[in-house]
């Protein structure tokens, strides 16, 4: 982790970890391996330069706070795959695309702007406080896996099944 | 995935994957390759046939809506698991049974006829209503893991640790 | 499993099967390997002699129910990973001594007195009853995942962000 910038056999090992890591939990990378390559070469360049793993497609602000949202995978990826296929970036594609059921388009900017993204930090929820859940709890009729989220995740990452065995739990 | 029925191959690369995301959540195909296999194949020619993963052992209503409980891994195999060591197939045995603690014997159909698999999902919960959880929650004592069933994992799919070092959470 | 002492197949084995759950799951065995093995092989003679892999830096009662809170990995191992870098034994550590940006020091009992633990076991939380949930539950941010823990993980177990990218959930 020496040489800048990072060795082709640096993006190699990088791009192993992060792919067994995606699978185990029900992500998939790009199948493009030369586009997905290029991308963890930018993630390793940023990791380099900052200290973590900013989006390659995004500003940084070489700062871990105000970057803490788009150190990836990035806090817009699922919500991204859910309603486009492909995080912001394409590094990460839902499984219809990797099926080659439907192409990756471009995708919006979800990510707030920086007035907004520090307002919403200031009027975190205070739990235990009787106030209603930031987020819906989803279970998983297979397994019993529960996660808040918008929405379901495309794949439980316990027992693989899809969206659709999902059901709202709180 | 164009051969029908499915080949060798098929087969192969579809065992494959079922093992390792099995075993990556903690659970266990059965040992018996042959038979497993041939299940697999079973659920190929589903997938061929319907679109989507139906179960080898039940009649599928060729409507994913409709048989949505039955795609493997089914609703009922993790409840199966902890009462009769396997699922309803023995597509999927618990670690006793890998262990040969115990022997897989007949298993009896835990689906809910027709009529009332329609009338549980009209009476879904409506969450946020102050009303009871419809599942009790679980916590793993090791590593938090959470989860909403009717009993315990046989093994948190987190961090593998057993049945008994669950407890109660909500 | 029929011999003793356990072989040294018997432990390697065992080590890669916990290498791999561990990887898996966000957690690092200590990567001196000889040390590692060397605890492995005290796991082994543990569930030997009692029936399960009874911590191997502790002294066991020979009984399932007073040892469940050592069984390995024990109750301890998450909040010690998360205060000194790695578990009373030091089998388990913290990415930060994989990076080896902080050694692993000395790590004192955190169990508590045995009278203290049944104690504990007694006024166990009763689900329902309005009383506040015994531990705080956490989301990652990036996939929803949820855990009831003191602190959050130190990587996600489903998508292995860092620990700054959990909220308060409840």
């Amino acid at each position: 982790m020496n040489s800048f910038p990072p060795s082709e056999n640096e993006v190699e090992i990088r791009y192993k970890k992060l792919d067994r890591e995606a699978e185990e939990g029900g992500y998939h990378l790009n199948p493009d391996r030369e586009f997905t390559k290029n991308l963890v070469k930018g993630l390793l360049v940023n990791e380099k330069r900052f200290g973590y793993l900013s989006c390659p497609c995004r500003m940084s602000w070489g700062n871990r706070e105000e970057d803490r949202d788009i150190i990836c995978p990035c806090d817009y990826r699922d919500p991204d795959l859910d309603q486009y296929n492909a995080c912001y970036c394409a590094l990460y594609v839902s499984d219809a695309v990797l099926q080659k059921k439907v192409l990756v388009s471009s995708i919006p900017e979800r990510r707030p702007p920086r007035s907004e993204r520090k307002a919403v930090a200031q009027q975190e929820p205070v739990p235990g406080t009787g106030k209603q859940l930031p987020f819906p709890v989803w279970r998983c009729r297979v397994c019993g896996y529960l996660c808040a989220r918008e929405t379901p995740p495309l794949v439980c990452p316990v027992c693989k099944a899809t969206k659709d065995r999902f059901e709202r739990f709180m």
